[in-house]
């Protein structure tokens, strides 16, 4: 120990704190400004495709630069390449948003830094991860016999469903793996047409396969057929499936339809399977007394999942899942920690790094925590309720304009619905809504997206972002009607008065 | 359409911006400070099991509550529940940092709120991603066949290409799965023991079971043995097996070591493996001309990972992964669109969501970015030769000490040693080294961990914190050497002083 530290040459450390002062403040200034005047973007960027990577230089800089130029080049050179999914003038896929709260959080959460991974590793991020999860439950009505842990998105909190469904069926998959065993059934999952394609998705990725998929018929209002579903079941089980796990969703995708989930729970109980829930978007709508009944049926699910980034105001990203069965959960994806994640805490803690593939946590639970407590229950519902509220209001536009039509219900804050004028003939329509769909998105006002519903093309507006408001929704159906308008075959000069008032609906 | 909108009762809205404006500030001013007197707190919570949750409410607030009371609480409930993984105490597992500039970033990324999923919901998030992981690639010097995509976490990207190395092994797992199949051989993946456990977890996610796993032996300086992996991939081709994946790790968790990877890639080639390279932590040390030899061999590798979270100064969490087969991992992962994810862009764009699991996907180019030029190449490799430096300076201490040894090479900025004075007895010194690492950590002003090397049990300092310097290196000593004076056996009045002084090494 004879060396004089002296001898070392000093470490370069971080930005000193003043600097990070200054363009802290500078930053969040800008974040201000964009929430108050961002709408004065496109919200759907008009770049082109390269256009962004060709005003970046190819390699990186030698020399540190500025903050300054970053910030600058921030509104040059990233801004006209933004879709603007934190504005209000949103209305595609779902609408999400990241609330002034849920961003403090996040910047907090980004200067702790801490890998929420172990108990010991931050005790707090832990257990303030338990206790709102425990909150939202509360909020969403569900029991308490379900527990939970935050993931990072929903693609990933199925997985792990599907995963701790695998583990349940008793195969020692776990230890032995599915190849080359002769000694193993095919093993199957169901899930309607209109489940989320990350479904799919981690099937493939769990070793199922696309095959090990089977998609379950919908009625009308595209609900997965409860009876259908039965029926796939005892034919599988006929040809020597195992069918291990049915994955039933609480506001699909496409057209927010909610899968019966009694009848459906019925199915796997008569047949032990893994009930997985995916209440993403729509399961959020429970915290609203007058929508708890779309959770009916929930409690006897094995697992379930909420997007508090999507509906509940928290930024990207933030998958919050419960299961009344965490302990399979944990079987499935738990080691022996290694040395070096050993803790002498033992099982005295929740250690969540146990509950999935991912060691690495990012401390999720601050901005969930920030956004529950500014808004308050209150203040959530009466934000939801009025995304609600607006949906209808939107709907009944439509509904009342015989120049379009209602696709689907609208049970939460979406709308799928379709310009369907009487001239133009059935074979047209998709091509004609798609051509809407282009123009609106061009004005830059609104951003709306798409669907399809059985085989038809319906547009959707789908409401989520917490400043979205009426004159939002007013701007939309202005710039809808108006790209109608520009879009109509132009009348010709045989059509008859009497004719062009003519609307069939068939 | 006959509503009138003023009809409609008005949307709450998000908090207002002059509040956002007020509480940003104050929050700039609290993270400020945190960087610069954030060495008060102990490093390592004192908190007890449950003890935070006990400070919360048992529920949600009803109402809205202020921000000023969850800042408040976040001094008093929070804090105190905190690890400090952000401050230069920090040197236990591998340390990371959320520096100035990242934090910066991320709060950007969450007030942006983009879902980076497609390349049309935010061109700039994508093309900003490609171009941030072509100049990481520039930097460690791997050659432009490598294609890069950001996952959350090594846990992730490491999954990815092992699912990756199953679509190479063309035995249309994509579609049939695995389960139930007569015409699938077992199939086997290979690490050294010292590859991290997300590599086991991710066998266990994919379907190929803990016996899908084989360890590799490692050699006296825990590298896997080349020769060993030929012969265990041998004699498994033998017995029926089908070696699909070999992971290799540069800079393994607990001693840091480098597997060899040259030889490693003969065995590839010869048997057609997937190499995937782990090289997260020690890999980014080649973005130093003198450390570039840690990755010789790596560009015959399929697949490789680095973190920038976890030594290159970006907040958790930022996993670079690069493939020169990315068409593979597409192939692995992508289905047809659903209707809601079709864009007119096609194939001229990269859509990252077919290149994983997650469709949601945050911004996180946008910290690297801020990262990479804020520091810049100079000020990067200035920072990590500088731990590599205080790496070396602090094995030499060890080293110089007759009552410490250094436990294994050390080629990056972690040190594995322990405790060994003469008198005590070979099989007391876990004891000891594990009493000296809880009293040092009791101490409040450092947080180191343990590691087992073969069946040692071994101390390990980790240097990763970019405000790490050399005064927390000479406090860590101070704390090791005093923990162990006080941790020795008080001599015997029997024991001569000659007898004191002999340090029988073995």
């Amino acid at each position: 120990m004879g060396d004089k530290p002296e001898a070392w040459q000093a470490a370069p450390g971080d930005m000193p704190p003043d600097e990070f002062r200054t363009h802290g403040h500078r930053l969040v200034e800008w974040i201000a400004d964009y929430m108050q005047h961002g709408e004065r973007y496109p919200v759907l960027s008009r770049a082109n495709p390269g256009q962004i990577r060709a005003s970046l230089p190819s390699g990186p800089p030698h020399s540190p630069e500025s903050l300054d130029r970053v910030l600058g080049d921030l509104d040059e050179v990233i801004l006209p390449g933004i879709t603007h999914w934190n504005q209000p003038g949103f209305l595609a896929y779902f609408a999400i948003t990241g609330s002034a709260p849920g961003v403090l959080g996040e910047m907090l959460a980004s200067a702790l830094n801490v890998n929420a991974m172990l108990w010991r590793a931050s005790p707090a991020a832990t257990e303030l991860e338990e206790v709102v999860l425990d909150w939202l439950r509360q909020l969403v009505g569900l029991p308490d016999s379900f527990d939970g842990v935050i993931y990072d998105t929903a693609s990933i909190g199925s997985l792990i469903a599907i995963a701790a469904a695998r583990e349940a069926v008793g195969l020692d998959i776990r230890r032995r793996g599915m190849a080359g065993r002769g000694d193993l059934p095919r093993l199957r999952l169901y899930c309607s047409e209109h489940a989320h394609s990350s479904i799919e998705k981690d099937a493939i990725t769990l070793g199922f396969g696309t095959e090990g998929v089977r998609k379950v018929v919908v009625d009308g209002d595209q609900r997965m057929d409860a009876t259908a579903l039965r029926q796939d079941v005892e034919e599988d089980i006929r040809s020597g499936w195992r069918p291990f796990c049915v994955v039933a969703t609480v506001g699909t995708t496409s057209a927010t339809s909610i899968d019966p989930l009694p009848e459906i729970a019925d199915v796997c109980r008569d047949h032990r399977i893994w009930l997985h829930v995916d209440a993403v978007y729509g399961g959020l709508a429970a915290i609203l007394p007058e929508m708890r009944w779309v959770l009916d049926g929930a409690e006897r699910a094995d697992s379930i999942i909420f997007n508090p980034h999507k509906w509940l105001f928290t930024p990207l990203d933030c998958n919050a899942f419960y299961s009344r069965r965490l302990d399979v959960v944990r079987d499935a994806f738990s080691l022996v920690p290694p040395a070096y994640l050993q803790t002498p805490e033992g099982d005295e803690v929740k250690d969540f790094m146990n509950y999935g593939p991912q060691l690495g946590r990012r401390f999720r639970g601050l901005k969930l925590w920030f956004v529950l407590r500014t808004y308050g229950a209150e203040g959530l519902r009466a934000r939801l309720r009025d995304h609600i509220r607006l949906a209808r209001m939107f709907a009944e536009w439509v509904a009342g304009d015989p120049d379009w039509e209602v696709m689907a219900p609208v049970p939460f804050s979406t709308v799928c619905f379709r310009a369907r004028p009487g001239e133009v003939p059935a074979s047209q329509l998709d091509a004609l809504n798609l051509a809407i769909e282009q123009r609106v998105n061009a004005s830059g006002k609104i951003f709306i997206s798409h669907t399809v519903l059985g085989e038809t093309v319906a547009l959707r507006v789908a409401i989520g972002h917490i400043r979205t408001g009426e004159r939002h929704l007013r701007s939309a159906w202005d710039e809808l009607t108006r790209a109608l308008s520009s879009s109509r075959p132009v009348p010709t000069r045989t059509s008859s008065p009497a004719g062009a008032a003519q609307h069939t609906r068939d």
